[in-house]
Formats: C-alpha cells, sequence, structure tokens
C-alpha cells in the first residue's frame, strides 16, 4: 500500500474535510451527514448526487454552479445511508423539488429509492435519474443492469443548467434522464487500484495485459487482451461504443476522455487525440471534448471514453456556463 | 510497463497534437518546433515557458490568457534544443520583448541562455526567471543549484498577470522573479513514475517506504523513511518548507497541494486538510490554496507542497482573472 491517508476509515471524512478546508467559501458540510452543499442556494429544483467515495472528484466534487446543490457520499466504495440522504435533501430543498442523480448500482438504489419514499411522506417532490452509461456491463436488452461510470458527468451537466435556468421538476428529470439515455461509455484498464481498507488490488491483472470494460470497483470486464497501442485501444473502444448507440454521420457529441487515476495526462491526450480523429474519420460532428479526471477508481490505470449524442435541445444546457473544482468550461473544437 | 501509448519516441508529439485536438479552437501549433501558442496575442511582453515533458500539465498546459503564451517542449524529460525555443519565442514576440520562464536543470538552463543569446543578435529584448523553490534539491547556500517543482505555478501565475496588465518587460521579470523568490516546495514520493523510453521506474522504492524530498526526474531525496500517515508527512514537510524560509505570523500565503500523477485526489484532499490545519496553527494568514495536479512526474505516487509567501504588491496580480486547462481559478479560503 501506497497511500499517503491517516486510517482507512477515515478516508471519506476527512477527503471531506480538505474539500472544505479548500473550498469553503463556496461550500459548508450539512450537519449531520457526510455531505456538503453550496452556500448560496436560489429558489429552484435541487440538485443531489452521492454514492461511494474513493472516486473523486465524482461525486463529492459535482458540486456547484450549474452542477449539483448537495452531495451525499458513502465510505469507500459503499452507498450512503437512507438517513444521511433524506437529510442533505431536506437541507437543500426550496420547495422546488429534489432531483436525485447517482450511479447505477445496487446499494445507492436501494438507499435513494428508501430516502425518495421518506422525502415524499414529509411532503418532498422527489425525482430519480440513475447513470447507466456503461456499455460493457450488461446488453442493450438489459439496460436497467448497467452500471453508471463517468458519462454521468453529461447528465450532470444539463441537470445543473436546467435547474439553474428555472426549469421545474419534471423537465429537469426529463432532460437528464434524456441526458443519460444519450451517453455511452467504456472504460480499459492496464492495472487495478487499491482500496483503503484492504490495501488490496480491486482485481488481478498480469503485466501487460489490458481489461477492456471493467468496472470502476473492479467488476469484471468484456474481454482481456494482451495491452494494445493507444490508438487500437481508442478505436476497440469506439466500436463497442458507437455498436451499442450509432451516431448518425453529421450528428453533434460530446466526447470525454476520463482518466481512471494513474493514468498520465499525456495518455490521455494521446487518446483524446485519436478518438478526435476516429470521430471526424466517422463523419461525427464533434462539439465538445473534455479530458482529465472525471470519474476515477483509486490508482486505476486506465482511461474510459463516453460520447454523449447531443440532441439539440440540450445545447444550451450544456454550453451554459458552470463552475465546480473540476470543470473548466466548454472547450468547443 | 502500463502505459497506453503509440511509440515512446513519439509520446510528446502525440500528447501535443491532442492538446490541440482538444483546444484547437485557442492554441494552435508553432511550425517548426514541439511548440503551441495561443491564437489571439495582444501587443505585450511575451511569457514563453518550456522544458521536458512527461510532467503534464506542466509546461504544455500552462497557457492562456494571465499565462504563458507559448510553451517549447522536449522529448520526455530532455531540454528543448535552442532552435526551438528560438523560432517559440520568435512567433510570438510583438515587439514588448520575451520572459522566458523554466526550471532550473542544467539542460534548459544551457538552451534557453543559448536561445536568448540568438534572439538578442536579431534584436529581440529577452529576460529570464528559473524556477528553483525545491528545499530538498540543495541547501540555503546553494539556492542556484535548486531544482524546479510545482511551485513554479506561482511564478507563472504572477508573470502571466503582469504581463496581462501591460506592464514593460523588466517590471515583469522582477515581479516573476520575486515570486520565484517567496516559493518553497518540497515533494515526498511512496512509488516511482516509469520512462515510457525504457520501461523503467525513475528510481528503486522498498513497498512500504517513502522517500522525502525526491525530485521529479527521480533525483534522490534527503531521506528515505518507512511510510508515515497523511498528517505526520505533512507535518514533516512543512517543517523542512518553513524552516527554509520562515513565515512570520500573520503573513499571507499561497498553498500548492500537488500530485505527483498516480495519487487519488482523496489524498490530495487529506493532505491539503492537515496543511491548512498546520499553517493556520502557526498564525499563517492563508489566501489561497490550489489542489490537483500541477506538475507531474509520469504515474509517480506522492505529492509536493508548495508555500507562496505572497507579499501585498504581488496579491492583484495572483487575483487577476486567468483561463488555463488545469487552472480554476483563485478559490480563497
Amino acid at each position: 500500500m501506497r497511500k499517503f491517508i491517516n486510517k482507512p476509515d477515515a478516508v471519506a471524512r476527512e477527503t471531506l474535510d480538505g474539500f472544505l478546508a479548500v473550498h469553503g467559501r463556496d461550500f459548508e458540510a450539512v450537519p449531520g451527514a457526510l455531505a456538503i452543499r453550496r452556500r448560496s442556494r436560489t429558489g429552484k429544483v435541487a440538485i443531489v448526487s452521492g454514492g461511494g467515495s474513493g472516486h473523486e472528484p465524482v461525486w463529492l466534487e459535482y458540486l456547484g454552479p450549474g452542477f449539483a446543490d448537495a452531495v451525499c457520499q458513502g465510505d469507500v466504495f459503499a452507498a450512503p445511508d437512507p438517513h444521511s440522504i433524506v437529510t442533505t435533501a431536506k437541507s437543500v430543498d426550496s420547495g422546488h423539488g429534489v432531483l436525485f442523480l447517482y450511479g447505477n448500482y445496487s446499494g445507492d438504489r436501494l438507499n435513494f429509492d428508501l430516502a425518495a419514499d421518506l422525502l415524499r411522506e414529509d411532503g418532498h417532490q422527489v425525482e430519480t435519474v440513475r447513470i447507466a452509461d456503461d456499455v460493457a456491463a450488461a446488453g442493450p436488452d438489459r439496460m436497467a443492469d448497467r452500471r453508471g461510470i463517468a458519462g454521468g458527468f453529461f447528465a450532470a451537466k444539463i441537470a445543473g443548467a436546467a435547474a439553474e435556468a428555472g426549469l421545474p421538476l419534471e423537465s429537469v428529470r426529463a432532460l437528464t434522464q434524456q441526458a443519460a439515455d444519450c451517453t455511452r461509455s467504456i472504460g480499459v484498464a492496464s492495472g487495478a487500484g487499491i482500496v483503503p481498507g484492504t490495501g488490496q488490488p480491486t482485481f488481478e491483472l498480469p503485466d501487460g495485459k489490458m481489461e477492456i470494460g471493467m468496472g470502476m470497483h473492479g467488476e469484471v470486464g468484456v474481454r482481456r487482451a494482451d495491452l494494445m497501442t493507444a490508438d487500437d485501444t481508442v478505436d476497440a473502444m469506439l466500436d463497442l461504443v458507437l455498436a451499442d448507440r450509432p451516431v448518425p454521420a453529421g450528428d453533434p457529441v460530446c466526447l470525454l476522455v476520463n482518466g481512471l487515476g494513474a493514468t498520465t495526462r499525456a495518455e490521455l491526450f494521446i487518446a483524446a487525440r485519436r478518438a478526435v480523429e476516429n470521430l471526424t474519420e466517422r463523419g461525427v460532428a464533434i462539439h465538445d471534448t473534455q479530458v482529465g479526471e472525471f470519474a476515477t477508481s483509486q490508482e486505476m490505470h486506465g482511461f474510459s471514453l463516453s460520447v454523449f449524442a447531443m440532441p439539440p435541445e440540450l445545447r444550451p444546457h450544456y454550453d451554459a456556463p458552470a463552475r465546480t473544482s473540476f470543470f473548466h468550461g466548454v472547450n468547443g473544437s
């Protein structure tokens, strides 16, 4: 174990405390929960995200104007408990209702659904969008079984913008669901991350091998192969992503190249270079490309690609200004 | 080797191509060099940075309004050649002169100095500031032998702002040198990065050990120890940094917590939490804290801390708006 931490069971709390030590001007702790919220909140639909810690920046840092209003974290790789989710949602509901936005994992589903029931009993309006963008997790006939990975960035961007625009809860939900439905992702890894609690890698992978389609907690992928070149890897990933949801030539997409932890920025740019080439060769119009860490799996060595086939009506929300600790704005291309 | 690349000798060029594929609206290649420049340039002092590739975001991404106007890169861990530096500088000199800003390494010194001579022979005004913030590299009696690490962020921020403010070359140089002189840094690592060309780690470190003060190319540090807790590590680092340049209670500092590659964002926030606590206990006033990757060493597992004891006259330049692909603005605290 090579991590600079204090105690494994303090990682989630101390990460949140560190985030507040840096960003305390804009955010504050939610009393009674492992959660934070924006200090400045206006009368609008509240976006509430959350999930297991250990994937930073998601969800801890998906906070700010144009993104989430509050996030409720669990321990590393563990769902937040229903009581904490309720406390968090109540602390930011201005009476315009709450949209829950989280990754499609069974623990998160159970606890957010229970929290939604409890909140509704208390008179709050609650709607839910689950991120399920990983094409490797299940076939197109089992979309509800797909995991949420870094492509959740796009739904979060749309949700935050739609809420800032003052739209009612049902419209915010519908636009966010549309963004989630139009996003497909896949990841590759050449080395596993280490879980702080056990000191063990999330999966075993011999040197010189890569896993295609593994999950963010080390879930098994669709194929193991000898480590390929960056270009061949990107081409194989886009084949899988675009087979699952073809993008007609001329249609606009947004592209996300996400580092899973230990991957260098050079590797991410090399992958972005080929992904842009590949999509351009297919006649796809790239509206925006994001490169960086958006959802990690500890120090996993690998990256994911997400393609958001952006419907025209979502474009103003995508391009709307936003500010978080990890997002710099739309780049264009 | 676990890297997703095509060929080791193509890493530097393809990284730059990828950066342009993403940020091509704002930046363009400098013909004839492994270099890029801002598309939009005004009549002002040009800030030109550069150095070996492999430390991204530095220097490749230190580009944009309020930062550098052009960067000239070498191959991985190798200085750019003098001819390329000359070509890069000429391509952005609007007649107001050029400030070279780079890390204090012998190859960079030789080649930037030769480039400066050639440019002066051609009638260009050129000044230089070298980053030498690493207190572990040499004692206070040998400041000129110190290496430049992530603390160069502060000098780059001041240089860019001073140039945008329209100050003349000598003033930009003096303010940038002042920022460099007021910055001290130190790094720790629990695992080495891998050089793409050799597939070998930059240094050997047994599991469970940490190196204090190692350099960004694996240069030997000041001490090897058993892996300490995050809090003890941060305290030891700040002891070394503040012993080298004490900060009187009440004086404002800016703090940088820099990930060296494989370190998780959680670890960086845990370190930031303790660094803010430690400095606050000392009575130091923290003006701003930056957390993220600002200068990496491939997938090295570790982080560095930099303290910028900000003179009051530099504050407006530090707080001035800026936009790069890695910097999000001042956080306050």
